[in-house]
């Protein structure tokens, strides 16, 4: 699998990382059981303290009667729009076209579910209320992604969420939340989780993203619903014996970060405008609305790889360990803020994105 | 959850436990870790090294060409079943009617893959050649569970599997290992893994039985069936970003305990034979076969509880946290074989059943 990558290994070696938290190694589970009793006990087939503390406290921080701990998204977002469907005895529902149970999970809900989506609003762009109320087919739940991951992480207005909230109530529509990404937008809209949460029947979160843990999920509802939704995680496959290593570590880095979105989200906005600055480069959202964006180049992918394999180099500074092609002559790359980009100094910021601007402008007369 | 228990109490009490290798506490993950390198990187979604490594070396243990790890057996095993189903566009397997995906897995097979299956042998004894020949049934797949977990670990004669495997073969009937307590079996048949396996076109094996890790499971077969597992594993979202918690400790115990399971075979007769000298007491299997036997008792669940926590609490070793009613005379428990036997004392194991035997006797005669 580690075919040689000359960006990724001179990412790796740079001394400063632009993006995310650290590196994905064993060290991160460590640091979370450290400051653990060894003999507190596990928990067993979804039951025990460890889990049930943690079901509790997420309950309570999203504003939901109940919740349920999962080893993925992908497991709990099935389940979940499976319970509405069989609720309404409509296996139908709605989503964006670039949803995570669209295009990363094998056709999951399809194949193991016979649940059909429809295909909500243009791709490039996030779902509206005139998108769901232009609807001709009826659905048992819509599903909003907040924020729309795949297109840089882009927002609904906050009043256009209490719009379609709203309409789904009245007709009877159960709205879920992917929400992978709920904390890091929690500083834009300036709510807090429980007043998003308040406006969808069911939603998940994640602790692996923003929040930096090992893996796992947190379905949340109605209690009939996470008692259903027990049934379900145990026909996938995910009731496990043990699903502490999880939630140890979702625990441990959810105390530690989720305060610090804000911050992550300001240093996204700054980091954005860099990029900005340069020409045949900008960013998706132009100004972030969390911790992430896209970073599109008007530019041939190795081209830019090898400016980048320069400038990181030179600088000491790593913005990205990967860039994908979109055609032969644009490409990008998806940059997510955590605790890294703190200790960068700024004169060395400064620097980098000079030297990137600079490469690129001579690449650009060198190719005119 | 946890109501008081006072059976569980009086055992958790006890300085000696007879089953088991010790608690089911985050310890046994701390363990684990202690001597990994921090550094080392995650399994990122089912590659690198962590879990390519340890696919490969188990694959090779099982003789088969490749192998996957999996969260769970409950996924491993459905998905195994659809894709021997797939292959022959026939939705029906067969097995036992105590299988665990009958019993344990909230008929996921059925909800989630649409699998029909035919309940073979009689519910109290193991699958023979003739129970498979006499099926008047089409299917795509037998499945095996050796041993067979829910009537005490049974297992058929040797030459009995071989000729099932002959026959399936001829047939075109896939035949698929439930090797969950697999490494526990091979010093009573005195074969490898790989010998038993290549009776076998798959076969999944668990790493919190015997072995003691946290969770996890590995299925293992041709190429081409293990490549599409991965597929059906993203279905169910069981390919998680990071697996290496359990990884790393089912590799670690693996590594502990596999040479050490004709030591608790040989635990698991001494083990039994003691019980069978008490009388209203017996032994399934009388003789055991692996680390594992259910001791059934022809005296009511509350008797046998009092019975116990007395000798508990008398000579401070612990023979099970728990009794299970069958009806309101009889009641059983289950008994696996780890480290803990070995450390018992045996002038205190002769004195818990002298007392065990000795009370049980009084009872009856106050009884009678």
């Amino acid at each position: 699998m580690s075919q040689k990558n000359p960006l990724l290994e001179a990412f790796k070696q740079t001394k400063y990382h632009i993006p995310g938290h650290g590196k994905r190694e064993i060290q991160v589970l460590k640091d979370a059981l450290s400051s653990m009793d060894g003999n507190l006990e596990s928990d067993v087939y979804g039951s025990g303290k460890i889990i049930e503390d943690f079901q509790e406290k997420m309950a309570k921080y999203l504003g939901k009667e109940s919740s349920v701990f999962f080893p993925s998204g992908t497991m709990a977002q099935q389940i979940a729009l499976r319970i509405w469907c069989d609720q309404k005895d409509l296996k139908r529902v709605a989503y964006h076209p670039l949803c995570h149970l669209e295009i990363h999970e094998e056709d999951g809900l399809k194949k193991l579910h016979g649940v059909e989506p429809v295909l909500l609003a243009d791709k490039n762009r996030v779902i509206t209320l005139e998108d769901v109320t232009s609807m001709n087919q009826e659905i048992s739940c819509l599903l909003l992604e907040l924020p729309q991951r795949e297109i840089g992480g882009q927002l609904p207005e906050y009043d256009e969420l209490v719009a379609i909230s709203n309409y789904c109530r009245n007709k009877g529509i159960k709205l879920h939340l992917d929400g992978a990404r709920l904390f890091e937008i929690l500083p834009f809209y300036q709510k807090s989780a429980a007043e998003v949460c308040a406006l969808f029947d069911s939603v998940y979160v994640s602790f692996y993203k923003g929040v930096g843990g090992v893996a796992g999920a947190i379905l949340a509802g109605p209690k009939d619903f996470t008692e259903e939704s027990k049934v379900w995680k145990r026909r996938h496959g995910g009731d496990l014996i043990s699903l502490y290593p999880y939630i140890i570590s979702a625990d441990y880095y959810f105390d530690q970060r989720v305060h610090k979105m804000g911050q992550y989200y300001e240093n996204a906005k700054e980091l954005a405008a860099y990029y900005n600055q340069c020409s045949s480069v900008k960013t998706v959202p132009e100004i972030p609305i969390s911790n992430m964006f896209h970073v599109y180049f008007d530019l041939p992918k190795e081209k830019i790889e090898s400016i980048l394999i320069g400038v990181y180099n030179d600088v000491g500074i790593g913005l990205s360990g990967y860039v994908k092609e979109i055609d032969k002559d644009t490409c990008f790359y998806e940059v997510s803020m955590g605790d890294h980009y703190a200790a960068i100094p700024k004169e060395k910021l400064e620097e980098l994105f000079q030297k990137l601007g600079e490469r690129i402008n001579k690449d650009i007369v060198t190719v005119d």
